[in-house]
């Protein structure tokens, strides 16, 4: 009799329930659902504003899609809840719940419908910048080693900075709450019953490690008197190891889902980590690409290694004891999107009408038709500020190289080009401070669209690229590990390796690197590397002039 | 009995007849027509093919225009050719013609007629670069004094590169021909018979002064043996001051154009220089932009002062015994034709279509909706190269700032903006070599269509801006050089002065600048200057660097 797991993937706009053979890893079921609320940027559903920066979800949409995705699913395959051995959960990191001693969001309790905090604060939300940037100066000002692998920068989207905005704007609701929790770490606790914390998750976005533990109380105290014991009285609960089982699926989720009592659940894992074990990545020297509107870089190194500019590196955080090293782009498919949105010239438009393509797909051939430097243009990918390996979001766009004739499609693909060049700044990065990267795995909507940009990659990179066999890269990843809160007794597995190679993999074909054109890129990289460096490390300071300029004007 | 001027202003797409009244120089008739074979750049007429950088004219065109243009101006004012009391031409330059003895351009001789050195070469003719850059080279090494009023460096527009290459490339051409000479000198000879050079179309195109004469034949012999009598042979002829006769008009002439036989005709000029005139700007610390595809601007000033980077000075080239500094932006409403027919998108030219405007206007009325520096963008107008300051064609368009929110009349307001600071860069380096600019005046078709970018010109200059009263200012300028040719013994002037304050002038409106805007264009400017002086003064050389990759992808 076959055995399954299942997968669950909680994203910024649907939820995802996929079921997968336990052996091959082949897919028996994808089902997905959107989140009725979407993303609440604008107001609260009981119409109360929202200030800019501000970015809420509805929890009863998690419970919503819950309650629908998972039988849905289960009816697709047509096996019994029984054969379901294991249960795997991500979400988006870190989208931060606040709940009562239940684990209800405080959001859903009378008197707090229209308290914009007790919301769940989606990942995106940048509206605690000025607690990320006060913990940031804090900790470098107090010599705190804890920052040190976040490439020495906390980020607002992280757990801590939001608790802070919190206690800052809402010390009620911060009273209120018996736990801040992240939201598969919630979808966890939800179905076994257990207040765990994930170590990928408490990982890469509450400063965690297996040896340290949090950040200490004189470093919370530091930033706010109320604030030192919130890891003691906000964060109860043991940080457990990935790869490994939260609990089992108790009766009330039972009936909730319609899996069986009993099943084994995973800890949680970040979305993007956990398509990790979906592409086989496992060994040292390799690295996987989750390529959207962003890119999350995740590349498996050795112990120990200091790499500035990187998001974060944990050796607890997606296999036990592997150190998985998380760079990122801010802004990778959202640069072709801006352009299409904003400077699609019309005869383009008609053109990709009359031959049922969409914008993407006209400018791509287009561009694709170019050889590289052809087109005399180099761009720095700075749209949305520089998140590696620079870290630095007061940084703004730049296109250089315009003569009377140049093309859209030679700008489509300087953008492309410029985010290629971002990517190699990054791995040669990585490679500079001992971690090697050898091999290229990519995954993620762009990856599997758009095969002009995947093999631009291997060029400008000189990297063979694959891509992940799955295209729900983070849902199998769950499922994956599914199988391994089973174990082996239960007819998964007990490690990951062993999971990851049959549950995983990746395509046959391979984007192999074009040597002609790497030479060319080579130089146009040396080139992107010199105004990456004038502009990003303080050659000139125009862009913050402009920004700066900029913010008078407005106010 | 109301006395009037002709004015011929031979354009790159068109010629113009202007006759204005003599004394008040209100427009009495204007007459334009298109030449029929406009540019020459891909082929000759019998179909021979023409290489990239050629742009040769049909002469006929020339002469047909006359025979056309000048009977129906006269016709429109219902007046006697007898009271037309002068004719002046001006012309696009250098636009050179080789000719035989009798003044019949070569091409037009049995057996030259495939030969592609053997018509007129448009003074946009760029395929003598390479004579361009040896001659500057030579001439430095040399030490030849000649070269340092035209800032250095010598132009591929100009006359001698273009006789040069003729030699280099047809030498039997160069031996055919009985004299070469610029489009305007060949129409007054036409008129007059006379066969005469004109100081402004030697001065600053052909390196002549009333001191010095032409550069030695030592020099040219340093270039070729051959081009060593070059002078001497292929441009017999007197240099006559400007805003003097060349001559009248002889009886063919008369019956080809219906002027009265004996009608003085000027000593020709360049078209932008004719506008001088035509403005009334004749003082110094005032000058004239002449604003079109590309921008032209007329500093009057002092003596002696060594500008860097100018196209070239003269004290017999506009006006007797006043030096006039000459500088140039090789790209402006080039710029925004560009954004236009490149990057404007469909929502937008639809927008425009409905409410029946064109895209420039759409564009304009969205860009004035925004504050300066609210676009948090800045340009370098370089999209053809930098004529001044840096005389620099290896350099390339920049845009800096963007974000995900950018708009396109963002981009388009920025482009307007570069224009503006690239003014601003003229402006002040003629400030800091001792020719001060206190009073602007505008003319071209730029300065009448766009109120918007001239309120903008005033701000980010900080200087008051007027209008030439008349649009038409080169034709009217010409008229104003005929009205000098007459002399007040025949219903003229003797003094520029005199017939520029009666006949030329400005409108009454003045663009005033806003000092709230310009303390905002003073922080842009000063961000402006810093990366033009970086990526124009050797701080980068990327933009060089793309050129040469992309040459050769192009192989």
């Amino acid at each position: 009799m076959r055995k399954y797991a299942l997968g669950l993937d909680f994203g910024t706009l649907s939820v995802r329930a996929l079921i997968a053979d336990i052996e091959t890893g082949q897919e028996a079921a994808s089902v997905s659902m959107d989140y009725p609320h979407g993303v609440m940027d604008v107001a609260l559903p009981d119409g109360t504003n929202l200030p800019p920066e501000w970015a809420l979800q509805h929890p009863e949409d998690y419970l919503l899609c819950l309650r629908s995705v998972i039988p849905q699913a289960i009816r697709q395959t047509g096996v019994h809840a029984e054969d379901i051995v294991g249960v795997g959960v991500d979400g988006t990191s870190c989208t931060m719940i606040a709940t009562d001693g239940d684990g209800t969001p405080l959001c859903l309790l009378p008197g707090f419908a229209g308290e914009k905090h007790a919301w769940p604060k989606l990942w995106k939300h940048h509206a605690a910048q000025s607690q990320a940037d006060r913990m940031t100066e804090r900790a470098v000002s107090r010599g705190e080693s804890f920052i040190a692998p976040y490439g020495g920068k906390i980020s607002s989207e992280w757990l801590f900075p939001k608790i802070w905005q919190t206690l800052e704007e809402a010390p009620d609701v911060y009273d209120a709450a018996d736990r801040f929790v992240d939201l598969a770490d919630w979808v966890v606790s939800l179905l076994t019953g257990e207040r765990v914390y994930s170590a990928c998750l408490m990982g890469y976005k509450a400063f965690w490690n297996s040896h340290d533990g949090y950040p200490s109380e004189d470093f919370f105290g530091s930033l706010d008197p109320k604030l030192r014991h919130v890891v003691r009285d906000k964060l109860r609960g043991n940080v457990l190891p990935v790869c490994g089982r939260a609990g089992f699926v108790t009766e009330g989720a039972a009936r909730l889902t319609g899996l069986a009592p009993g099943t084994p659940v995973a800890v949680a894992t970040a979305d993007a980590h956990a398509a990790l074990s979906a592409a086989n990545v496992t060994q040292p020297g390799r690295m996987l690409m989750i390529m959207g509107t962003s890119t999350v870089h995740l590349a498996i190194g050795g112990d120990g290694h200091a790499v500035p500019g990187i998001c974060g590196v944990h050796s607890a955080g997606v296999y036990p004891g592997v150190p998985v090293y998380e760079a990122g782009q801010c802004c990778v498919g959202d640069h072709f999107n801006w352009f299409v949105r904003t400077l699609m010239p019309g005869d383009y438009s008609r053109e990709a009408e009359a031959r049922g393509m969409d914008a993407h797909q006209l400018l791509t051939e287009k561009a694709a038709a170019l050889k590289p430097g052809q087109s005399g243009l180099l761009a720095l990918d700075w749209w949305n500020g520089n998140r590696s390996i620079l870290n630095d979001s007061g940084l703004s766009g730049l296109i250089l190289g315009m003569s009377l004739t140049t093309r859209p499609e030679e700008i489509y693909r300087a953008l492309i080009e410029a985010t290629a060049f971002g990517t190699r700044m990054i791995i040669e990065n990585f490679e500079s401070h001992g971690v090697p990267v050898c091999e290229l795995c990519a995954c993620g909507g762009i990856s599997g669209k758009n095969r002009f940009m995947m093999q631009l990659y291997a060029d400008a990179l000189q990297r063979p690229i694959r891509l992940a066999r799955n295209p729900q890269s983070s849902a199998l990843g769950s499922a994956i590990m599914g199988a391994l809160a089973a174990g082996s007794n239960n007819g998964g597995y007990d490690d990951y390796r062993e999971a990851a190679s049959h549950m995983g993999g990746v395509q046959s074909e391979i984007y192999v690197p074009n040597p002609v054109a790497g030479a060319v890129y080579d130089k146009l990289y040396a080139e992107y590397r010199r105004l990456h460096d004038f502009f990003g490390r303080g050659g000139s300071n125009v862009m913050k002039a402009l920004k700066n300029i900029q913010s008078h004007t407005l106010i």
